[in-house]
């Protein structure tokens, strides 16, 4: 069995201390790549191209002209010269090829649009490492790793495909990524217009900023999940905590908490926060994938894995040790429900993980996304937002110090009205809907929830038990991508 | 007397070479601010305030956290917390000072929009320098010296002023610029329309790179203005170079030309080229001020200078001697308006002129404007754009190569209708009209085009020789910035 890598990020990063459970920086596929066992779309495995484009390092400035090569697929069994699309994922904090393989959405419109797929990975993740072994050694090295570099390093590249690639220059380009790269695809749209005439924004937290939203929403959508999965769930693990607590302040306790969990080391008091908050990360982690039929995305899980789960945690008023009991099996679905894992790890650190570090990097400079609990609107230990400590924390493990008023200076927060063509699609069951937006704000500024979607569901293979909300999503959304394309042809705007 | 500096960038820089008058990096303004006895709006003097605002040195990366002190001036006379607006000129490359004083249009239009007008100076000029007396010693010191890190600047310099000025935050911001200045005003609307509500770009050739408008357009009009400014002049002008050239092949004929054109310094082979360069510069710079009532902008000038100056430009078919004394007698009005000038000085370098040395450096890497000449078209000796050779140069200097395609990449080049609230005002008289958006392209981006101004003339303070053209574009662009204003408070877009 393994560790998810998305909570050895959490672990490996953060010093212990109450800020810990606040940082669900799950938002993080980046060490998805290490999945074994992807569900592959048919189309994947058999049909693209891996290429490798040279970019400056630095766009922004002229002192250095050092370059690194961004990885890119293309897939173009369905594109026509004649008529055709180019479907442009904005890749996000992990390996490019688990995304392509992880997107199903964009193969199964391909032939509809008769697109071209493209998937861009993201500087500093996947095979796309600016110094390569060297690119997360230090502040220095990791200077380029903004979503700013990122965004150029796609308009390179489109500008890249438009001149080397006959018929690419006079077809419309749609941007299309999910969480990070959801952003990223919204954001590439307002800044780069001229480079795509849409934007398909899925499981975008664009508004996790500053005070946009309240910074308890997150916990909250995850306790609602839990609250509507079974009788009692939330409210046995809102109790959970304190039995912890409790057994911990014994030696007896926590020898107990070791077995019945099954941890591979035993538990000191020391490690006592570590093991709460890689228990509240998994129900984290559920919260994002909690998909209506099997799956591999974090882990092997059960369709409605929330369900499964919460078939163990029906009763907040059994003893301490029961409660344990019950506990271990509910994260045993997580964890083990492939049934191989021996024990449980809390400890294992992802220093090996490049997508890991470079989410915690950016967590540290730009991406600074305010996070609470307070135990009552959600089923966590109280924890506020503290932005000094966490300054502190980064400080401590990258040399930087977060700019938390940054994005919203470069990207507009709430006020982004005068935008057009980007497609906002939230899942209600995803946390990072809470962030994201959520009703339409103009006309060509549009905004749909999928009611049964967890984290960006809409952008996976169509399967034969997707709820109606995300095949009606899937359906509008498509509609727009091919009114942008209609557009563009109508007005000429081909080179 | 004194050169203009301007002139004397191109001749810093230029090594010897047919490129070098092709180089007409006239729009830099920087070395302005030299200039001693500026026309200064009443308004000006009396009444606004010099602030300083610590910006982050790089925008772009988290590695450094070194700052400077970017200047600003505030001139709030006229300003109402109630149904107000703020008017904010996007510094160029020059001391904010002499901007201040030569944008009287703000001023003039300040009451009447109730607004608080806010001067910010571009970093790398004026009093705005990163580092100090350092700022401009190597490739490393001026790697911040972009675009795209001075709008950056101005997006921090506006949330400043929202935060820390009471009535700011609820109230629209307008970008105001001219030149290199009127280019930012666009970008800026473009790249952060959530920090402006419309701009109004004044002679902004944001077309002048790559392919997108013929590299012959800005000499081919300079040559229109003295073709209409008098019988023969541009005919005159086109026979002169060769008369130069001929002359200068005897040792006789340098020195005839020396004492003819009161040169400061005897004439050798090798500082013919220079020579030309610096006529052919003072018949550009003529060409960008040629205003209608006299004016002290590059040089003191009657009104009308073109016209005074093809008085001594009549005819092509006299004497090589003649025709000497005659092209003395135009450059005298331009250089020795004043009537102090001893002897004209053509190889004064201006290496502590840091205007011009920043917009040299800004010119070699991301302002890179292609210029040509074919002498039929225009009345200059032929030159080709040479991107070779202008890039062997810049790396001489700098030690940086132009990136030639990146200002397309990044501000969309000709495709950028998406945007909106954007006014381009050229002059019909202005070489850089030529580069710049002269007809309408959609209901909010919208053009005007002053029959008899020159460069931003529009900007300019009223006068009573003003024409109707200048008149009525101000009065449309007052219109517009209303109509901006208004929608503002409509749309309840306040914070």
């Amino acid at each position: 069995m393994g560790c998810p890598a998305l909570l050895l990020l959490l672990l490996a990063f953060l010093a212990p201390g109450p800020v810990k459970a606040l940082r669900p920086a799950l938002m993080t596929l980046g060490s998805l790549h290490l999945q074994t066992n992807p569900t592959a779309h048919p189309f994947v495995t058999k049909d693209y191209s891996v290429l490798y484009f040279q970019q400056k390092i630095d766009h922004f400035g002229f002192n250095s002209v050092k370059t690194f090569n961004q990885r890119y697929l293309i897939a173009n069994e369905y594109w026509k010269k004649d008529g055709g699309s180019i479907l442009f994922y904005t890749g996000n904090e992990g390996d490019i090829v688990w995304f392509c393989n992880n997107t199903g959405f964009m193969w199964d419109v391909a032939q509809e649009l008769k697109a071209m797929l493209v998937f861009a990975e993201h500087r500093y993740y996947g095979e796309s490492l600016p110094f390569g072994k060297n690119s997360f050694k230090d502040s220095r090295h990791l200077n380029y790793l903004t979503s700013e570099q990122a965004l150029a390093d796609f308009a390179e590249l489109i500008r890249h495909l438009q001149e080397t690639i006959p018929g690419v220059k006079n077809q419309p380009v749609i941007a299309i990524g999910g969480s990070y790269g959801g952003m990223l695809a919204a954001w590439f749209r307002m800044k780069y217009p001229h480079m795509v005439v849409g934007a398909l924004a899925a499981s975008a937290p664009i508004w996790q900023f500053e005070d946009l939203v309240p910074c308890g929403v997150f916990m909250k959508i995850v306790t609602s999940d839990f609250k509507r999965s079974g009788p009692y769930c939330s409210e046995t693990i809102r109790k959970s905590w304190n039995v912890i607590n409790q057994l911990s302040t014994t030696s007896r306790g926590l020898q107990y908490l070791t077995e019945v969990l099954h941890l591979c080391t035993p538990l000191t008091p020391r490690d006592v926060q570590h093991l709460k908050d890689w228990i509240a990360e998994t129900w984290v982690n559920l919260a994002m994938v909690d998909y209506p039929y099997p799956s591999s995305f974090l882990q092997p899980l059960p369709a409605w894995p929330i369900k499964v789960v919460c078939q163990y945690l029906k009763n907040p008023n059994v003893s301490d040790s029961l409660m344990i009991q019950n506990i271990f099996q509910a994260l045993n679905i997580y964890y083990n429900y492939s049934g191989e894992a021996q024990c449980l790890n809390v400890s294992t650190t992802t220093t090996s993980n490049l997508g890991s570090l470079g989410w915690s990097y950016q967590a540290c400079t730009e991406i600074v996304m305010p996070f609470c609990t307070n135990g009552i609107d959600d089923m966590f230990e109280p924890h506020a937002w503290n932005l000094k400590e966490f300054s502190d924390e980064c400080f401590k493990q990258w040399g930087v110090r977060p700019s938390p008023s940054w994005i919203t200076t470069m990207y507009g927060g709430k006020n982004i009205n005068s935008h057009t063509n980007i497609v906002f699609s939230n899942g209600e069951l995803d946390p990072w809907s809470g962030g994201g937006v959520t009703e339409d704000l103009t006309d060509t500024l549009v905004a749909f929830t999928i009611s049964e979607g967890a984290h960006h569901l809409d952008l996976r293979a169509s399967n034969a038990l997707d709820p109606i909300s995300v095949q009606l999503a899937r359906t509008l959304e498509t509609k727009h991508v091919k009114n942008w394309i209609r557009d563009f042809y109508r007005s000429g705007l081909q080179h």
